[in-house]
């Protein structure tokens, strides 16, 4: 059994590699990698496995699991600036991708800890795609 | 090759154990346990899994497959109390969860009968969560 | 200048009058008139007028309108029996029209203390139907 | 008759008034006032007016509406900083209400060469709040 | 007061002038005038204005408004060419303009013998625009 | 790690088989065997799975992906009919499953060109009903 919980969070990011100069980086990167900054209203569907408990019907109790989103998660990204603020993806490029494998390290032991298993981290960045991530190795 | 059908319904509902008092029950089940029952606008996804027919190019005809969804689970839930008057909801909590369970009793015989397997059984409870069941011991 | 606040909460009802037998109740309400209840997750639209402040760029503040709406409206029905257990719903039939007035009677009078307009309630029931409300008389 | 179109961009900004402390900033525009920048991804509905065509069956031709917002808004918005890059938001506090109104004289009297009438300019923010813009003094 | 049903069809047409050759119609109408169709997803939202019963709570029953659209509407265009088999298009352009006006002139009396009043046909046929008909003269 | 592409595309389709009479397809197919046509608003998600490259944090450039949709899938399918027009649906019974295979077929090699590997293609044909396939053999 698998259920999911969805949370939101606004934030800017930008796509480029330090080492390369601005038309390489546009090159690769696109419009994402304008130096001024853009930003999206992420959609982040966070799924967890389990066993449902006979007392209480649940996997895992959806307020904990929402608690364990905002400390480790949202409240970290929301309207804040990727590349610059975000203690999980310092020294990462900001990608959809990298976001969502820091995502999945801040969530994979809290809830553990609550006898679940993380299932996926899926974030969706525009109405037009999103990744999902099924943890290392996997 | 899946495929998958949305339906609705509409069910009032209440968590809670009756061997537990409203104090216990509150402190578990949240605003979830009000005595008064609450309500949702459930979405049902039914996954079927199988092979394509070369003669019609169906894994299942969708008019047997809405009618069979409608026979055996959403007649029975739709504008119901989930906890009083669903057959197939007696003497269980009445979480999104066991829910789903009792969806894929209802439904995994039916869909063999067609010629195809039951996949996945997914109820969105609220526009922020929902559960996915794939049968017993998966 | 308009804005819109998007809520949302869950609450069981039964559309039913008390000096109607069940049969009438039936003819006139279909299946809404379940003396068991049943429920729906809600949407609210508050829609709000206003000139732009030179000095925020607002019509109004989101943030008191959000706390205007969650203390008069969303708290007093999220997770509750509309017919039963919400003040301003005392002694008014259950329909989505009845509860978009009571809505608009609730909000209008803090959004005026914001130095705003109510304009529009529009209360979504289901995917499928919606009321829009524009304060008495119009 | 009216007839609507959608466009999407995505976008950093930051609310705030340069004259006012951070701590000033903070308290009335909130996490909206961080320096590093958060972002959107904004949808923008542009509704036009007018009579239908009885050559074409057209209020406007999509195509022609559809590049009008692209040259005039979308392509000055889309993955940059709206308070620093686009020329149409100088000078303006990066609300969502000035952002429709900055579009809306972007679109006037382009929309009005094509024969139609500008009626709304409607700029969803988030899944919770969207502003609508019907032009000066109405 | 005003109230909104939401209901679907699906079918074929295609925009073009048979009096005008390919090339003409194709500069027009674009991809839109191909001549072996096309297709969409409509989605209709019909709204209705009126007083709200004091005996029933409804400005109109639903099942009667529901029934109405499917009888002088969806019945006639789901599964359909509107080109070749829908009455109330015989003649016309099959933009989404003209069907609008094609839909209204269907529902306006049979909703003005349920006591209310035809406000707005909206007909959405791609998720990029939807056109607005609020009646002749208006 | 996966990432997903949603591209959207308009087409009439039909299905029958030649071999059976007018009855017979519409006893099997129902209204979905209209002569005359019929067609969707399809949405396509197309679903790529592989490792992210270290240097630009990304499974595969959505860039390329997106051409490689609309080179070999809905530049053939957009605006058109299916069973008429489209190279790599010809002589195949135009059911979402076939479409979904025909797809599969199209992008498995240039997707695989690009050092990733194609995991599902996902075809949304009503918003009540969509397939998915994951490749032969699978």
């Amino acid at each position: 059994m698998r259920i999911t919980r969805r949370e939101t969070f606004n934030a800017a990011h930008r796509l480029f590699r330090p080492e390369w100069d601005d038309g390489k980086n546009l090159e690769v990167f696109g419009k994402c990698s304008n130096p001024n900054w853009h930003g999206h209203n992420y959609v982040l569907y966070v799924t967890v496995e389990g066993k449902v408990s006979p007392e209480t019907g649940f996997v895992i109790n959806l307020k904990s699991l929402s608690q364990i989103i905002k400390t480790f998660v949202t409240d970290k990204l929301d309207h804040k600036n990727m590349n610059l603020e975000v203690d999980f993806m310092a020294g990462r490029l900001a990608s959809t991708e990298n976001l969502a494998i820091g995502i999945w390290e801040q969530l994979e032991k809290p809830v553990a800890e609550e006898g679940a298993r993380l299932h996926c981290v899926k974030v969706v960045e525009t109405e037009k795609n999103y990744v999902e991530y099924f943890g290392p190795g996997r």
